[in-house]
């Protein structure tokens, strides 16, 4: 019998070649956002060694470890269960060799990993700010969702640090945070490179934006065409269903 | 008969009314840009002093006499013959009354307005660095395109020293400069408040972006929904041709 079903838990087939993930519906499940990051990072870059900042229950480095042929992808969680279901989700896809789990809060990163040692980041950071929305009772939620643990200046800062000198930035964030997070890049000299706005439906405005930052690169960015997740029929446009068949 | 009739200019009608535009086909004639730009303030801010930075032949002030109720439109002009040009445009239009054209160097606006006298500052600045692309052998289109006589940060600087508290600055770009556009705005305490992106056809990436900043507002970007020029097809979008229409 699965764990999960005495513990509330569920696993899921998501597809990419077969991978599956144990969730906790009463955490935070991963959705769209997860495989829009993970298919972000641009292929001639092919980093070997990858960290991804807030890991949650492993949803990227799982994705990732599909999507790139990296050797190492380390997913950094704080919250004790999701970092638990972390492992246990790369033991099931039996992805030791390749993805390391550590519990830790990011801003203490650097006991576990040398400054310099990653070709990419990635992070899928809270959106909401501590201060903002409706607090959230469930603690793990909340802390998944606002900034209360780390705030955006740290998620910039510590994958900085962790970057190798032209190393790749990949990040998912929410358009009304642009202002914060381009002014951010600039301070912590990750130049700002590629950018692909997302939207529920063509006509529509954003509400997820995907930034590709260089660590010391040279400025200039680069618009990529916006990336709509409905049709506006009802139906999943062929640009989003192409990430979940890659 | 007409003085452009002898000199290579020439008057064209431009709508909006019944304005009229003498332009020199050899310098910078207006296009869409302008229109855009005309029409993104937002109306319930009804700005009585605007001031344009970089006012070219004046096609700003002219379309903002018809957009807006401001009593005082002010067009600055470095360029002494497109200075001249925007006068005649002025006079053209009977709107002496309402638009002052000043032949000066933005640099040097607080010769002539006080500080925190404007409501609102519009500028469509030159689109490329000093230093980048093919170098116009054409002077004053080299200074009209380029950042010759005047950089970004100025048009910033100048900005933020023209607007009173809470005043608005509205600017149009080009996407690969957000990075520099949204740091500046912040250096500048102009808070980056509504975003539009424009893009030839609707699934193309942006090749236009309007930016209104607030002076000392409050953090929080909002996306409007993108703009397309054409249709995909051939003609132009519904939406754009509104902005032609009122």
């Amino acid at each position: 019998m699965m764990p999960g079903n005495t513990t509330g838990l569920r696993i899921d087939e998501i597809g990419f070649g077969g991978l599956r993930l144990i969730q906790d519906p009463k955490a935070f499940c991963y959705g769209v956002d997860a495989v829009l990051l993970a298919s972000f990072p641009d292929p001639i870059y092919q980093p070997q060694v990858i960290a991804d900042l807030g890991t949650g229950n492993g949803i990227l480095p799982i994705l990732l470890s599909h999507k790139t042929q990296a050797k190492q992808i380390i997913g950094i969680e704080l919250q004790q269960e999701a970092a638990a279901l972390a492992q246990r989700n790369v033991a099931l896809n039996d992805l030791e060799a390749r993805i390391r789990i550590l519990h830790r809060d990011i801003k203490e990163s650097f006991l576990d990993l040398e400054p310099g040692s990653c070709d990419a980041v990635v992070s899928n950071p809270p959106y909401m700010k501590a201060s903002h929305g409706v607090t959230n009772t469930n603690i793990a939620k909340m802390i998944a969702r606002h900034e209360t643990t780390a705030g955006l200046p740290d998620f910039f800062r510590i994958a900085a640090g962790l970057l190798r000198p032209l190393g790749s930035f990949y990040l998912i964030h929410r358009p009304d945070r642009l202002a914060d997070l381009l002014t951010l890049s600039r301070e912590y000299r990750l130049e700002p490179k590629r950018i692909r706005l997302v939207s529920p439906t063509p006509t529509k405005k954003p509400n997820l934006v995907l930034l590709h930052f260089i660590k010391g690169g040279r400025p200039g960015l680069r618009f990529l065409d916006p990336l709509s997740v409905y049709d506006g029929k009802g139906s999943y446009t062929p640009e989003l269903l192409e990430l979940y068949e890659k």
